[in-house]
């Protein structure tokens, strides 16, 4: 049997009981057999100073940065503010992408997001997908993951317990594997 | 004589010899007779956390919040990282517009931005300027400020003396005191 | 008792039974009392040729392009189709918008849009607003109005009958006519 | 020796003299050895309209869609006019888009442009690139072919004679072909 796909998720919000967290657990349990899902948190990274780069990467930079370059493919999970990316989000992928060796190049991603309003944070991943092109990212574009209404799909417990959107989330999995082994990854 | 303009202007940058830092104190020299700029630092402005909100505003966005509040008018300039505003930008913004009484509501805005490469921030500038249709500011359309091959331009002493930016500076807020005045702010 | 506003309104979409036709009718129904809607139907104008604009504009362009400048106020109703604007729409605004005196420059516009889908042109409005910034057009940042499922809002004589999108579209009306007079038009 | 790559080209562009119609002519004499590009013209492609479509596609429209279908990957070459794709392009790609069967799904794309202004196109090749999300289309992150102040690069007889923009377009098919070829294309 084949490796498994190494995916690196991560969501944008710092919230414990972020919507947009819920979503990246339930991809987490999710994952098709042949993708596994690993983590990372944003607590920790700082907010971009190039003074503060010059004098060396945070240690939790530098763990983001290594963990970013070792998977095989990522899952980002973007909020929606004031009609863009979450800023912690974009804050932590302008760190990751400082150079040299900037780890995002060539990666497929699969791209998700949840709200409370209407549109799933649709207009925050057109703008995370003008950053990919940038940053040499290659995110899928089908499906697209608009968690709407989210206060209403996930649990007391912080679950995702919404079946369209738990289906939702298997199916961009399942395409991201798909991609990136077209990819030639894993 | 009428009362100035009051403009509260901040850079998304933290960096000393930030290039936008140095477009935003040459629009403080710049300025008009009838416009009088006070800076906000964006130091101080941790990152934007659900969790913290609800113990409290930290005590850094409360005050960057009351200076937008305070302001006729605002001036925001953005560095462009990965095709899109600066995470710290962003953040700030993210946490300024916090509901009740998000303060950018109404407020007329000029938009700048410097960059080394060919753009001047471009790609950033449009992104902002869709997070000025949901907080339902005001941003001129022109002109539009962008300082590219912003390493010509500014000198060692973190001064912008290239002198056509800092024309296209002057330009900008003397259309930013028409459009305020036409709004019928100050 | 004041004039009323002369608004221009057009839809981008050439077929009969259009959604945003049945926008546009529904909008000159629900004017208010201080607002007189005319509309301009696209046909009739050819798609964009440098050549044939250098022998002389075609005359169902300088018609439009007349109606534009002689209106206090603009409503542009905008189809999505493939994410962004109508062509028939972007191609009507490239030929109203050559120099000189393009006629868009400083006017107060409202936005609406239908589709059968669930975001009613959302992505595209916002590549309309980016069109509004080089035009020096000023788009009203709110009511935003986005009428999702429009099939099921249409009736079969084509007539927008969904209450709450009327009901929208009237707010959209008054808060163009109050812009208008804020900017000093009318 | 493998099968040369099969790419349509077709420039938004209906005037003889124009910019991307130099592009255009350019990438097909700088073809790599591997890569056959053939070109299509839009003159002859209607306004798309839902009841002339009702009908039966027009016969330029089939043509079109059947080029696209038979081609290996694409190369769009898009004017800016009023900060997004030219109406005669989208107008174009509307038409061909249509259900069923529509044949831009899974097609490597390059995107190019030029433009007498600073920015070559950029801001309509972002838009057009959020295009391709809901079409499928997968194009080139790198390089982005951004042909600025083309009228000192264009010569009378409309041939691009600017050395980096025609080594730019020939790194542009380069990687067309590599990521074609990466894809299971050709």
């Amino acid at each position: 049997m084949a490796t498994p796909l190494h995916v690196l998720g991560f969501a944008g919000s710092l919230r414990k009981a972020s919507y947009n967290g819920a979503v990246l657990r339930a991809a987490v349990e999710l994952a098709p057999a042949d993708v596994r899902i690993e983590t990372f948190d944003l607590h920790g990274i700082p907010l971009y100073d190039g003074d503060v780069e010059a004098a060396g990467l945070p240690e939790a930079v530098q763990r983001f940065r290594a963990r970013i370059a070792a998977a095989d493919a990522l899952l980002i999970v973007t909020p929606e503010y004031n009609y863009s990316m979450a800023g912690v989000l974009k804050n932590a992928i302008d760190w990751a992408s400082r150079p040299p060796d900037q780890p995002f190049r060539g990666k497929p991603v699969a791209i998700a997001g949840a709200s409370a309003g209407g549109f799933g944070t649709a207009r925050a991943q057109y703008h995370l997908r003008q950053t990919c092109v940038y940053l040499d990212m290659l995110p899928l574009n089908k499906p697209e993951v608009f968690v709407s209404a989210a206060h209403q799909k996930v649990d007391a417990e912080g679950r995702l317990s919404d079946e369209p959107s738990r289906a939702a989330i298997r199916a961009l999995l399942e395409a991201l594997a798909a991609w990136a082994r077209r990819l030639g990854r894993a």
